[in-house]
């Protein structure tokens, strides 16, 4: 990867995975000081939400609000508790999905998932209450404005509710594992499901760095076409993958029926949409007015990512 | 019930079902306003949400939001989001109590409960969906200022949470059921599990009414002995109670091993219990340099209630 970026403060430049492992560093640190420790009572539930938490996620959420509010100058702290509460979200969504009546998935990221290891009740309660933190996390943040954190409140919440965020494009995946899906309602569901959250990561970076509106809806643009580029290679790796590079069983989603890129086109013409999302994440980039070098490698990323 | 009051912005006075019915109106009225409609895709979680929702609730907590943001002068159209909002959670925790691998519980209120009606994944989700339209309606309400709902948000998310809100509560119920629990843990239970929340209710009223440092610790302990209150007589209820006056079957707390103050005291010393704790709910009331006779009607009226 030879990208490269200034860091924040310094002159000095350093390639995209670096700041990458430097964000998930930091955001780690951060949600590490924001959960209730294991020693709280009562234990299980605090034992199974660090358990979701710290489970080798890549922060790819956190990352890019970091990468987006830092591109348009915000400073690194102002960003770090709404960072932490879309991992929070995200980490909730996974521990729900997982569980026995929905997706069903005994392992993710190559560890038992959360209601395997503390039991369905515990799992269900762990997620509740990583939603329930994450809103609580940014209503108390007092590094940014009471304008700014109700702003983010609603932003956030409508990207993970319904009828324009995760839960809906959930609910329309569970309605679509029933029968055959057509391409238009398979590129919903993904918008939904999993654009929504990463077009509001985006746009929240952009939201508490005072980016114009200009600058918003390029961020907006490019951050849905981050999200669905993020799926698209979700799933071609869960058919070409092995179980040992996704941290799951592969070919699971193709078996359950579940609708897919690759199940609905083959995997060649996954391969070819999957290079026209990225030029179309590429292109909103020509209309921010900042370095943009960050985020066009975040995108060169997840073409390129293994797992 | 002879206590009555005087209805806002008027010299009428009202006896407390009156104020009960009225105020359930209002929250049916604004929470069909604020829910997306059945015939919006995806339609079977709306339609999830809407059975859950509007299954003949009482909206105890609302009422008491309203009821204290009323004797504090605080105008109704500035308590109806949050009160609104605190239905909304009130609701997905009894969606996701009620799930087969929680209470297991078939009938609530007397209908199907929503994952007998709706299945299990669509009853996870529009518990999850609730408790985050919740905090998006408090984001949202342009009639209180952006400091107020960040306020609103977070004393909410407290007592929704862990350590110290409803999910802690529900955690140490759990961990309770396999064996048996000290009257201590009894109460803390409670006060987590229940209390919490209408602890809220009135502190939320009284915060949008801008009452005292001294008027909201009295609050405070008076919503505090409410929601104890509350849990006792729910308590009572399952065990005296027919299942057709209490719309669930009767003893099945009791039969699970579910700790409740009966089971652990007698029932006696329980109604005892009920009715020195109704005192310590009305001595705060001393306290409020208001007309309290509405908050004393409906410390009454749970004393009284019969289901």
């Amino acid at each position: 990867m030879k990208t490269s970026f200034e860091m924040q403060g310094s002159a000095r430049v350093v390639p995209l995975p670096d700041f990458l492992a430097r964000a998930r560093t930091l955001v780690d640190t951060q949600l590490d000081l924001l959960l209730p420790a294991e020693s709280v009572s009562p234990t299980n539930i605090h034992a199974a939400i660090r358990w979701s938490v710290f489970a080798g996620g890549k922060r790819f959420r956190p990352a890019l609000l970091l990468a987006i509010g830092e591109t348009f100058g915000a400073p690194r702290d102002s960003l770090m508790a709404t960072a932490c509460a879309l991992e929070m979200i995200h980490t909730y969504s996974l521990v729900h999905d997982d569980l026995p009546s929905m997706d069903d998935d005994d392992l993710r990221r190559g560890r038992p998932t959360c209601h395997v290891r503390f039991g369905e009740p515990s799992a269900i309660l762990a997620g509740d209450a990583l939603l329930t933190l994450a809103f609580k996390t940014i209503a108390e943040d007092e590094k940014l404005t009471a304008t700014k954190r109700v702003g983010l409140i609603s932003e956030i919440a409508r990207a993970a509710g319904t009828p324009d965020g995760m839960v809906a494009g959930q609910a329309y995946d569970l309605e679509a594992e029933a029968r055959n899906v057509a391409a238009e309602e398979l590129e919903k569901i993904h918008r939904l499901k999993t654009g929504a959250l990463i077009t509001a990561a985006g746009r929240c970076g952009a939201i508490i760095a005072d980016a114009s509106a200009a600058a918003l809806a390029a961020v907006t643009d490019y951050a849905g076409q981050l999200g669905l580029l993020f799926q698209i290679t979700d799933d071609l790796l869960d058919v070409t993958a092995t179980a040992e590079a996704i941290g799951k069983t592969p070919g699971k989603d193709a078996r359950s029926r579940k609708a897919t890129y690759p199940a609905l086109h083959g995997i060649e013409a996954t391969r070819k949409y999957l290079a026209s999302t990225h030029a179309a994440a590429c292109e909103p980039l020509s209309r921010i007015d900042r370095p943009t070098d960050l985020l066009r490698a975040i995108a060169d990323f997840i073409l390129e990512r293994e797992a």
